[in-house]
């Protein structure tokens, strides 16, 4: 079981649930409850959700709690019940994680992990593929010197693919669609498309922490001070110093470097589409527009594919609001079979 | 040689262009220099788009534009100045098109005309093979009973594809761009994006005037009392209701026919995304989603392709502002190729 | 007593209120508090307001409480107590409605029931007294056919007249208003308003549910697929199409029917008065203006009458903000009276 | 002949029009054509509009214009061309008015003259029946003190009765509207509404200087800095300490005095509905938001009646866009009468 | 101890923390447990900032607690204990404060007191060296008439220096960075400046109660109906009329008296910078703009500070998001130093 | 007599202007009158601001104009009269300049030069005195690299400081605001606050053209693609890593040189203020937030000191409203002086 399963379990009403979950602590609180007693506030994550439990002083699992680290990995195992204040552990038994069992965790559950195995797989082959001698040796490059910590990065803290590896995921879909239109739209630069769409969120393996053997992110300093854009753009100009005596940056080609690497940028800093969105600029070619709209539509198909599963629908299939989706999602229309 | 043609050259900068243009007048009139002496100013278009020219008293083609009407087909030939306050004749021939000529000029350049019977083909091709009957049905009785209409319909009167014929070009594009990305994302129901990209600026060809020997368009009053929105959820209900005893609709299967009309609606009303932009509802299904980026995506790209075609690039290949593109387009980078 | 005099009552600062309640069932969860007792949470409304109370499980009416059905009818008797979670049962008693209380109860509270009886007759005395023959003809078929729904009716889930039978107080007062600037704008073409008066928000009657036999009401799914406004448009274009061989389309008169049609879908469409408040299109005609303006001033006022009566004041006068009105209402000056 | 009328003449598409007109200079400017040719721009006006008039050196009436001042009161006689670049003299006389001319010319033309009277004992009459003595006397004595200014004022420089006047007209047609709705919303304290309808302009008589004998009005210093909400609050504010020790402020009665002050500057404050339009603060009362809507209502209907009268409309009866409205006005529909 | 320390101990994480303050009630509520068993929240300041905590009816301060009255002074000496639901009190004794404590208390803590004495000393200092004789006298007499309330009041409620002689803070910091600015930019009217300085938030003083024998401080009904604006602007036009007949109004100079009132009324009104933040005009005229810039810095500055002290940093510097700024504030970089 | 003295005696209303001018050609266009005469729009400008004139066929200095090109060195000397379409050459003498002329033009107005001088002394002072030995290097090492280049950056295209230099001046001017207020707010690190002041534009250096022999600028493509903040943010960047291992970066001293780095970018990403205007983030820094107020004051006084050298007022002291400013700049109060 995963905790994102947990969660779901949850929004489809289940308020007893039978857990067998490896988790990572995230956080461990000792409060004290009006009448004084002491319980502890455990949130914890397996890198697919994350939740939270109380466990009241007078239960039998409270003093091994009582001996949890931020930090530590652990098994729970037991039934949670779901109170107005949240979850509660009812019969809950705690222990630490064996060393392979760690290991395992940190890998992640085996069908995500061979997921994105074959999603990380695609966008080595969709780079590859590019024809751009300079462009291709950046986006191969960032995968050589990042592609770890690329794997395990969050596309978001809160919105959409907001797990390890949702970056990965979603730069793989958005792969996948630009290379579905490239017939349909042949004039577009695709080259500088699958790059942009590389690069356009790479900043973010710096804006949250992604550590190889820590399951939950944070906001870092640097992603506060600057946000992903800036960091983006740093991280490009960077490689592209150090890649600028390479042979594939000395083969004879145009148009020249200098343009293909301000044109790249450009993707980048325009992505979010407006500048109250937090992009400096505003999207002024073609490449920036699809790119733009290809991470807009693999974003919202993701937000609204967790509405569905983590939140409530009533009984004509309405579901709960769930920002930034402005409206309340609906349940979608089925496809036709004859009866 | 078309309007769009001349539109082009002007915007390269030529100063004195030959024409040799059969075209149709939208507006004749007869205004007055501070000197007291008249002249004519003339708006023509072939469909492509439009131009004005200004023919001075004293040139030898005053009186035969004296005689001409506002709907009156014409050949233009001679040159045209370019002047600080538009176009001006030269020397300029006008002569009555033959009806021939009037036949072609209606049906549309040649190479146009191809493209977007074959345009149409597809357009008819994709809502063939939707699978749900009702849905189906409903797309093949639009085009048989507006077809013709359909094909003559701008799909702006200014921003994008604002020529006759330019929405089915839209439609058509974004039919394809929906094949195309349908393995990629295969859990949506693209029968229902198909049939919603068909009707979503169905209200178009009632917003604007369109009509079979006019190739120039017009605001309606009912487009300026309800725009197209409303207009074209009032033709699929007509259409729905029209065709709720026929066989189609009376197949068993699943899901319910009244669930599927909602969510059609539902596409049309939230095409626009948000409600500043005249949508009454956002986009709630993953469908509507789709057809938004789809829309947008493409009309962006055609304010691009037209905005580096008939507006001016500087030495360093920025083009002048086109609204509405918020900023100033830049010359897209071309494709690599080794030298 | 109703639940409204009830909200009144715990606005006003009342701990311990006497009731005696016939009412309605809305929502019924059996919860758990954190000692593991469980409690009943208990949403009851009478169509007057809604309320929640928990009954905790020691309580003598615990158990009659967990035999209650959603839907049901009650008579809720005894104290009630307001603590910082909301309403605890003190001295309650729980019994089933007689079939007769059932009726009263779904008539509505006597005086509320003649005075939506008296606005009912108002309504079709103005509709009736319409000059035009295809809108009064429009109007009155209305009523007929959709007249008992229109009559239980909330104008809105939350802001303003949020209550059965709340459009039909709002849609009549807005007809006296109506009247009363008749001889002051003596062009404005009445007629037109006053139907638009009835039809404006005619699409909330599918909206939200509100059916004969339940007092709650709730979100439907073509309501969040369309909003009310396109409903409203479809009602009165299916009206128009039925009614369109009646005698009362036949007669010799002016202006054309379709012109009547377009200006009363403007009304409609355009009565929220800006995009981004959901309308497809701005007024564009006088009547869209008046009609846009009666409606606001009608609302506004009947959200200030709800925050004075449900909110608390404090020593000088000023409520509690109630969203949508965005800044804390004041205590309106008293009229002159001499001492 | 008016001005007005002039300008709805021009809108109806006159090109060449036969002129009679005694009115005031507002502005005479010498400007030099290409060929270095002087030409007079002259702007006129006569309460009811303005309009500009070019005279070239070569015209008859060109001497005659040169010696003109501004502020003189003149009669212009002939014949005005529309041109591309405005209105060019055609066959033009010039003659200083007569002293009883110049009367008569102030008086304004005789129906408006008439008219505006009936409008202003209409306020006097509606004022004097306050009931509250101290808003009854606050009223009474402004319109004796600054009845006269007050009489000449515009309601606007450019939106709405933006001539002569024309603050009376929106006042008096706004006071008829208070007292249609009283028996419609009979709680509403329609003394305060009266009051505050008198005053919520007042500012705008010196945020636009409106001279006993200057017809046309332009912005003051004071107007720039302040706006006409401040001014207005401060106007009262002065009434208000110079009535203090009056009768009518002794007499026994509630609510005390200053309540009254406070709602009644209130009234001026938020009367433009929201902080981004001007109000510091917006409406948190019943009668804050009655005055706040009669006076849209009233400018909006005058917003279309001049648009119709001063703009072009198309054959399908659609007219050019007239900031501040949004769309584009559409001809109204007219009223049903049988044929 | 004050309250102010007390919430930054919170902020840094205390749980179990020892008090021994001074200070007066502001609220006294019994409210009553699930279990029926009473409880009373009290809400207290000094001025410094505000606290409630919960005394449970089994506590032995219980007695006494419910024995205290709304504005009463006492010293609460004992443990307070931080709970999800806020402090709870642990180990409480409560005593009325004496008559000597209550001044020492109303007199603030004594570095504040002596802070605040220094401001207002130089608030003093910095208008008397006004040299316009007229903008001086203004100001020494609004500091003469008002002094000793202005020496009370809070800048805001929430945002910015929120305690007892906050606004006096304000004004003096904003008087010292107006003086550092004029040589820098010597073109400046600072005369007006520093007036307006001292006049632009004075409305405040009526907006907010602040009693010369009451700590807390609540919105007045003047101060809803108007904003701080209006009412800063009648002071100004009151103290002006007073004075207008004393010796320093009648002096020979430039400019005149009325241009001066003008422009500082400008001052006022438009120095929220936006008439979406309250001011009916925008700043037109230098002293506006630098007005307005100090007014923001200033405050910025005292928000980042409150943050920085009132909320919680994560590991990583990282503040809690704190309205009304923005974002999250990020710990400030030291000032460089060797090691 | 500089381009910007001709402006100003244009706003004042001068006619026909005797001038006496070297210049740079900026642009040259051959046109043609409707009667077909060519005549010549040249463009030019010294630095100070730019104009265009008419020189038509017939006039004598029309050979000569045919013959110059862009970028060519001109002294204008003649008579130029104000025209509605804008400034003709009357008696207009164009010639060469000579090399110490073109030399003496490119070093700028004499007292231009010399105030820029001392502008650029302060500013390297300024830097010099920086303690932190990382940021001073900083600002030494841009200042030799780029400071040429810097000393001829405008500080805009339109709206302030859009002059050679003005950049240089607008540094200098905040550098010397920032001195003033160090005393005022001793907490602030006002090193930090210094070298963001020199880098916080310093993207435009490359944003616009501003060649070493070229007086005129425009937008170049990478400021187009990517705005100055991310530019700026590059080129520190790059000098951070170039001087990454200088004797300054390696001395012993707190804070980290990862921190300044990290706290220096983010006062150049955020100065904007708000996401809308361009700022990837908004303020979150004590620093951040004085860095913005000092820009924008010292770029609204340069706005508004424009707007009266360059704009018309009328008889009220009311200048014409001169974007991006919102209002009608109003004439400032002049300081006071006794009569």
């Amino acid at each position: 079981m995963t905790v994102h399963e947990l969660t779901t379990r949850l929004a489809q009403g289940g308020e007893l649930i039978q857990v067998s979950l490896p988790c990572q602590v995230v956080q461990l609180r000792t409060l004290r409850a009006r009448n004084g007693n002491p319980y502890i506030e455990l949130e914890f994550t397996d890198g697919t959700a994350s939740q939270r439990v109380r466990v009241w002083h007078d239960h039998p699992a409270y003093p091994e709690c009582r001996e949890l680290e931020e930090g530590g990995f652990i098994f729970l195992q037991g039934v949670l019940r779901r109170t107005p204040w949240g979850l509660s552990g009812e019969e809950l038994k705690v222990r630490p994680l064996t060393p392979d069992e760690v290991e395992e965790l940190l890998a992640g559950p085996p069908d995500r992990h061979v997921f994105q195995e074959k999603a990380y797989q695609k966008v080595v082959e969709f780079i590859g593929k590019v024809t751009d001698p300079r462009l291709r040796k950046l986006g191969l490059s960032f995968l050589e010197e990042h592609g770890a910590q690329f794997r395990r990065a969050p596309a978001a803290r809160e919105y959409h693919h907001a797990y390890r590896g949702g970056l990965l995921e979603h730069v793989a879909q958005m792969l996948e669609a630009a290379s579905a239109l490239e017939p349909v739209y042949p004039n577009v630069n695709w080259d500088l498309v699958r790059v942009g769409i590389l690069f356009h969120d790479s900043g973010k393996l710096w804006e949250h922490s992604c550590g190889a053997r820590t399951l939950a992110s944070h906001s870092t300093r640097v992603g506060e001070l600057l946000g992903h854009i800036p960091i983006g753009i740093e991280l490009v100009n960077r490689l592209w110093r150090d890649l600028s005596h390479s042979p594939e940056f000395s083969l004879p080609g145009e148009p020249p470097a200098e343009d293909v690497r301000q044109h790249l940028l450009h993707l980048i800093a325009s992505h979010h589409g407006q500048r109250e969105f937090g992009s400096p600029v505003t999207p002024k070619t073609p490449e920036a527009w699809v790119l733009h709209y290809l991470d807009n539509l693999d974003a919202k198909l993701a937000m609204l594919k967790a509405a569905y599963e983590e939140t409530v629908a009533d009984l004509r299939g309405i579901y709960e609001r769930r920002p930034p989706l402005e409206g309340r999602p609906v349940e979608p229309l089925p496809r036709y079979r004859s009866t």
